[in-house]
């Protein structure tokens, strides 16, 4: 039988202090991010911002024990998934901006002879900063190294009934016994300059689509919450992001606990331990907020494997 | 219930003879086509192509009644998806250098106030010069007028069992009563310059998987021609293209009868009717061939409907 694999596909995060760099120089090299023409320009501008941001971000990673959450949980995820599709499919990952790249992952592949590779970016709204630039990359190793296996792509997966019973498990969790009634909820997705969007990228329709779903089945499953809300985090720069913004909605939310879930991302990264959890989380208290609680990402959450397997199933 | 569309993409071909000068200006304006980086460039490569070509393009089409055949199976094939989906699923079909163009067919998509588009290129392998082409162009129309669908992409289909059936059924008309022994069969693709596939192209990979799922088929049915080939067509220019071509193709092949699949193609249009079925077939007689024999495209045929249903199933 010829053998297959399955390759979950993310933006990584540093694993120790000396990544961090590694990340930001990676990150801000990527055409998808920085959108300008010129490559000089690129490079200049990311030198900029990586001078600027080493370290602050190191600051960051440091209060998280020294390194990003999100190998951790992602090594978890591809052994419980390598666990149920067993020995005649490869279960790997490749993250964008640190080790592993897509490079080492592909000289695996090719060594093992692999006659299918299914990409799966864990991004569950398409957007070209992440699935796309992703994709490419992969794209760009696989070739480059001459594999002769066919790629089979996922675009997005946002509308996968597992994946969103994933994400109301999560919610849930973090409700615990408390009412719904006495909390507001907002989906947190990660921001994106408008001019990405007004040039043709899908995410911000996704992420309405993705809202809209959640919303419905939260309603069906008697999550009354207070109100429900949609707010972008993460703007950088002086350029105009999608709104609301998050410390915008958090003013406008009038009640005394509030419930934030990542919808935009699927496993933990700094992003939510420590952008909302410790950053927003100071600002909500300073608004005045009871409860302020950042729901867990899908992780390696049975549901999420549950979700993953149906996708690649389909994929076939 | 929210509506849906089905839309079959396709090159497109002259509707008249008048139209055969848009449909060389749009292929020729086309970046995934001519794909320098300067607009400039590839505006006056592609007039100097289109003021030559105008012509002798004319020539062929007054052979074949005045038009492409293109345009009247596709209408016959989305007629027949039409009554399978029922009232409920829009079918239509976009052109990509001819009439009727993504923007039209996104204005009464709108209208129709459609909730998802299904878009199925009909290239069963992809390449960026046709499959990503049209996926873009239609992208890019969506995008100007604003609608809200989502919008769900195929890539290709090359692998689809009951499109390999609609091809296998073709060969066996083409064969009649007559014995496989007698011929060699080429699988004839469109070919394509060698520096497209250079920049990653996945094409010629394509192409080659899939002649081995048919000749492995052709296997199974004892449908044991002479010899099985690939080979190339309708290179122009002087780069380097995807080798062997058809020509020394067929001066190789030593046998009295020839059956030509055209691999590439899923509806018939002027480089099956009138390069394969005319041009070819004069150098294969000059050659000697005694039989010579070019295999219809799936058209709208009963089994490639089917696989067509299936492909959109399976991508809800």
């Amino acid at each position: 039988m010829k053998k297959e694999a399955v390759i979950l596909l993310n933006m990584g995060g540093p694993n120790n202090l000396e990544e961090v760099e590694v990340f930001l120089k990676n990150m801000f090299a990527d055409k998808n991010i920085l959108t300008m023409k010129s490559a000089l320009l690129r490079k200049f501008v990311g030198s900029m911002i990586v001078f600027t941001r080493t370290e602050s971000s190191q600051e960051i990673y440091r209060e998280l024990g020294g390194k990003s959450p999100i190998v951790g949980h992602t090594k978890k995820l591809v052994a419980k998934l390598q666990e149920r599709f067993g020995e005649n499919v490869i279960v790997d990952f490749v993250m964008r901006y640190t080790p592993p790249f897509a490079c080492e992952v592909v000289e695996k592949l090719n060594e093992a002879d692999v006659d299918k590779i299914y990409l799966i970016p864990l991004y569950p709204q398409y957007s070209t900063t992440t699935t796309k630039s992703s994709l490419e990359d992969f794209e760009a190793c696989y070739h480059d190294k001459g594999g002769n296996a066919l790629l089979v792509e996922k675009k997005y997966f946002f509308e996968n009934k597992k994946y969103n019973r994933a994400i109301i498990e999560r919610i849930k969790e973090s409700i615990g016994g408390d009412d719904y009634s006495d909390f507001d909820i907002i989906f947190s997705a990660h921001g994106l300059p408008k001019k990405i969007v007004d040039a043709g990228d899908v995410y911000e329709k996704h992420i309405n689509r993705h809202v809209a779903i959640l919303e419905e089945m939260m309603l069906r499953e008697k999550m009354e919450f207070h109100a429900v809300h949609l707010a972008y985090q993460s703007k950088v720069g002086r350029m105009e992001w999608l709104t609301p913004s998050l410390e915008d909605k958090l003013a406008d939310v009038k009640s005394q606990g509030v419930i934030i879930f990542p919808i935009a991302f699927t496993i933990d990264n700094s992003e939510t331990d420590f952008e909302l959890d410790v950053e927003y989380r100071e600002i909500a208290q300073e608004m005045g907020f009871k409860e302020y609680r950042v729901a867990k990402c899908p992780n390696d959450s049975e549901l999420f494997v549950d979700a993953l397997q149906e996708i690649y199933e389909k994929m076939k």
